[in-house]
């Protein structure tokens, strides 16, 4: 049975993940670490179940992700980043973020030494409250908040190298240590016919021709550019 | 390009599959294994992008199943069990059930060698089969198609102690050698209100009570009965 004092507290937490849940009871035991189990009986299972689940549910969607960012990249190269996105540093940084550690039900020992803080438990945390999201709200949801509160600031932040969503942004930024720094992006060439366009783009520093790129309509190809540029000015490696 | 002869041999795959692939191009990648590359210049890339997504979905798709069918077992086990299923062994039976080997597209070495009955190169075959179901039908396509081809048949088959949908199919089979066994349930209990009822069933092998299930409908009370039975027969573990 969930207190009235515990469900305002989750409640706050909905209101942070812009997710309402169905079943409170299952957000509720995405916070039940095992210590608690021994010293209160008002919970009988730990989250350890949604942790399987999470676990497995974040690396489909970072693969599927990651699949789409880098289209020419080969699979031993996704594989690194995918290591680098899915693993505790990334997780319990994520959870920091969420705050989580101020939801957790721990055992009095566990949460005496520290636990409500400790990488482990906080990546963990993150694991299960994605399972609770996905078996309450389905694959839409979860993939939805993975990508406001995960891609877009969490895994930007880790590393920005990693996984940039945004190279032209990236670009921007990369070269505004100098504010008079011009960037502009021109059209090189269309080909094909209307229904399966190609656009060849560059993007100029300066005046000078820094990356070229290639995609299906202009911003694509910019992305790509900017990309290029990035890697050939060693912003960003491969 | 697909050749019209290629194109008639991917017809056959999808009619065993049951799916047909909006994008062929995408169902013959899946069949590119990287020694292809050095000797046709028809193609430029490998299917190991698609692998690479393939595992992860599988690893998916598995992991909910697992969640479901075992609503009593702890992470540990689920994890056990799942490194049985997603594994080369089970992925290299489930790609000869499917004939898999037929469609690879081989280096002429590597074919010599026998690549085309290779365990692992049918493994990572079946995972970039998958990943290309999911790019081109989503994720209903591809968990309707791991449900029926890998996890009804090829799952069942490989260890039936493993992962067993059906209890009470299974526990019929079990106690079947001999036919005048008689097997049938009976409610015990029936407890709560009527949106939340609890149902208490018990398996009677021969008039003897073998096993115990509660459930939150008879069904899976019945289920659960056959599973306890399974258990205490030593017909399954845990």
């Amino acid at each position: 049975m969930i207190t009235k004092e515990r469900k305002e507290l989750l409640n706050e937490l909905m209101e942070v993940l812009g997710y309402k849940f169905k079943d409170l009871e299952l957000l509720n035991l995405a916070f039940v670490h095992r210590s608690y189990l021994n010293e209160c009986k008002d919970a009988t299972i730990s989250n350890e179940r949604l942790e399987f689940l999470g676990d497995v549910i974040l690396g489909f969607i970072v693969s599927v992700e990651l699949y789409e960012q880098f289209p020419n990249s080969d699979e031993g190269y996704l594989t690194k980043i995918r290591s680098k996105v899915v693993c505790e540093e990334s997780f319990s940084y994520a959870a920091r973020t969420f705050n989580l550690g101020k939801y957790l039900l721990l055992g009095k020992g566990e949460d005496s030494f520290g636990g409500r803080n400790r990488n482990s438990i906080l990546a963990d945390t993150f694991e299960a409250l994605f399972g609770a999201l996905y078996l309450d709200g389905g694959m839409d949801v979860v993939t939805e908040i993975a990508n406001k509160y995960f891609f877009d600031t969490v895994v930007y932040k880790i590393d920005k190298n990693i996984f940039i969503k945004d190279y032209k942004s990236y670009l921007q930024e990369y070269f505004h240590k100098n504010a008079t720094t011009k960037i502009s992006y021109t059209l090189i060439a269309e080909r094909g016919p209307d229904h399966d366009k190609e656009f060849d783009m560059c993007v100029n520093i300066d005046d000078v021709v820094k990356g070229y790129g290639t995609g299906k309509n202009k911003k694509q190809a910019e992305q790509q550019a900017a990309r290029d540029a990035l890697i050939k000015s060693g912003a960003i490696s491969e």
